[in-house]
């Protein structure tokens, strides 16, 4: 007979679970036998202590085994997602999904929301009126097969232990552990019924992994994971020093979304964007190398034939199209004011966490679960590091229905950017392309 | 603003908690703000990154600051308690508070319910028919005036975070922490209103600390805790690798103490309730030395002064004396059965665990904490630890109601004892005398 008690004991003194171990808490969890003060106490242990690969293999596959599995056999072609793990300004999925899918690659992804100080995908695409993210499995596979991308929430019945597990560890200081990520993010792209998966690991200031050897474990732990479960996946390490693109809040992103897919936008944006559709389309095999997947990524995008996809994605998850292209009728925020450079130079650094933190404030994000996200909320930056600028100029002009707040944000947004005198020397936006065979 | 969530991260990365995020934490778990799943989470960081001197200290302060301090100021003397870390068949406060008491030391007791396979004072007392434990302060303190003695169990409203918080710990893995023991002794100790303290630190088999080295260091942070609350501390590490005396079991064990205060009983029990006794007599000031607060606590027995005050005892906390004096006519168990000697030599060790255990399952303990215990039920002990013995003849004998356990028990107490052709030479009772000079 397996005691909650003894297990928890025996990871406490450091000691390796045995497979029956952690199955029997992951089911017990689940079905409400084993009570969360159990659990967070188990939690800390394995936090501390870690776990092996065995167990991170173990742990993974017991969270997958909690909920159903997707089949998405029926659907012709090498299956595609790419997962993030979460930056400010961070919209690349929203470009990326139509650009494969254009390249005839189908691409189911399972999207979340809005987290701490990072934006989440299903909130983004909620700010186009009527966009319907909560689909039945039935409904996003026949999407897919129609439109070869569809976009949708985390359902019930995919990975419920991880739902639960992650709430609990979201109150208790247990996030940030890479074995426990690794089992999260893994079993569910997993259950999505995928082939193949590209990741794009945020390493600097607006990353939940900060530091880049933490970072580069955790692609480590990722790929290995994904490989083992027959999942081909491929990892960028990628700088989130700063804020992606231009633009942080929800109708704002979906904005610069738009311009890109028009042949304009930010170039941070297109070139990670056009990184990850080259990965994928070579996974997805229509392209012979990550090389020329990126040139068809390109194309595709030159074309039109991207944008087309998207507006395709949207009416088909029921959006309402009509303010994507009149842009001008969608409503405005009731105030905006600027954030004015205090010397004259060059931009250094524009702290992604501080951007991040003020949009959440303005309204962009939740301070709590149940909080209602302002889609018109957030923050627009006209420079950006390297870029020169005059005392008096803008640097960045925030968006909000709160006046309250206003402010300190445009305060503390003055204070999170640097100058110097010269032109710095631009940082790296991707550091590192890493597959099974980089370790 | 303090944040559960800080604290728990910041003991998680091993970092120092400061005294106001200490006491925040006790207040809160109290008060019930803070959640059972987020304190099993920061419990468990405690237990592996430990506290320092400090946080102990600032931990044992917040506990005892949580309810009521007894205040025995209007009783003269010098308040003098004893508390021991458990074992099987230890009853020596029962023997102990009467001779000190005799020697003109106040003792006020507040004692514990057995837990795991080690009994309770609480429970071999209430074996003595209309025996009252659960006193109000105020009579507690009227019956230590009184009679000199007073023994009684942990009330509802002195340190009444210890209560919730050990309640948690005993089901999330987190007991055997030196820090989280000493507040959780001390704290009730200190809140008692007594002027000193004699502890009985117990290692060995049957003891909760097994481990030598592991009882002194839980002594040493006992010692320095006691004094730095001005409460002059002694310890002594005693062996728990066999039962204390010959027998084990609620009303066995009264009888085993009246054959002690009648001038007989094994010697074992005698030379640490003496021991002890002399420590609490010269802390009590009533002698210049240890030793001859031993040699006080000796005559106090011969004499029958003790005997005596024992009865005075059991009156004042409402106890039916008869039983005392007339053992025969108390209750007889349905059953009992001999474990047999199965070969010829002397014993050469009893495994005090063993017989901790099997006498839960005989009804002398509680298995679950809403359990009744059954005061008949028990083992007898007849050769010890380098006593003779002939194939076939009796080593102890079980008592109990349970019919169905008896064959099993009787098997696993056969297995519990080994044996050697040549006498062992004894093991030392006491192992160490401790005080804050010590360390």
């Amino acid at each position: 007979m397996l005691s909650m008690y003894e297990i928890i004991k025996k990871k406490r003194d450091g000691y390796v679970l045995a497979a029956e171990e952690i199955e029997f808490v992951i089911k017990g969890y689940t079905s409400g036998t084993i009570p969360d003060y159990q659990m967070s106490a188990l939690l800390m242990a394995m936090f501390i202590r870690g776990l092996n690969k065995e167990e991170s293999h173990v742990y993974t596959e017991a969270l997958l085994h909690s909920g159903e599995l997707v089949d998405l056999s029926e659907i012709p072609g090498v299956k595609v997602d790419k997962h993030s793990t979460g930056g400010v300004g961070d919209k690349v999925s929203i470009v990326l999904a139509p650009i494969v899918a254009a390249a005839g690659v189908p691409v189911p992804m399972i999207s979340g929301r809005g987290l701490g100080h990072t934006g989440g995908t299903l909130d983004k695409l909620e700010s186009i009126p009527q966009f319907r993210v909560n689909l039945e499995i039935d409904e996003f596979k026949s999407i897919l097969k129609k439109v070869g991308a569809c976009l949708i929430g985390q359902t019930e019945t995919i990975v419920p232990a991880d739902k639960k597990i992650y709430a609990l560890r979201d109150v208790t200081a247990t996030i940030e552990s890479i074995p426990l990520i690794t089992g999260s993010i893994m079993s569910k792209k997993i259950a999505e019924g995928i082939n193949a998966l590209v990741l794009d690991i945020k390493t600097g200031s607006g990353a939940f992994m900060r530091e880049y050897d933490q970072a580069r474990e955790l692609a480590r732990q990722l790929i290995l994971t994904g490989e083992r479960f027959g999942v081909h996946t491929l990892a960028y390490l990628t700088n989130m020093d700063q804020p992606l693109g231009r633009a942080v809040g929800n109708w704002l992103e979906i904005m610069e979304c738009m311009d890109v897919l028009n042949g304009g936008g930010p170039q941070d944006l297109i070139d990670i964007t056009i990184t990850l559709a080259g990965a994928m389309i070579f996974l997805g095999q229509k392209a012979p190398s990550i090389e020329e997947g990126k040139q068809k990524a390109k194309e595709l995008l030159s074309s039109g034939a991207a944008r087309e996809k998207f507006l395709e994605i949207v009416k088909a998850q029921n959006g309402d199209a009509y303010f994507l292209l009149q842009p001008e009728t969608y409503p405005q925020s009731k105030y905006s004011q600027d954030v004015l450079a205090d010397q004259d130079g060059f931009v250094k650094r524009i702290d992604a966490l501080e951007v991040g933190l003020t949009a959440v404030s303005l309204g962009a994000g939740r301070q709590k679960s149940d909080d209602q996200i302002d889609p018109k909320a957030g923050i627009v930056i006209h420079k950006k590091a390297g870029e020169e600028v005059q005392k008096g100029q803008p640097v960045m002009t925030v968006f909000t229905d709160r006046k309250a707040v206003l402010e300190s944000v445009v305060q503390r947004l003055r204070q999170a950017v640097t100058y110097q005198a010269t032109k710095p020397e631009p940082e790296p936006l991707i550091f590192e392309f890493l597959d099974k065979d980089s370790f």
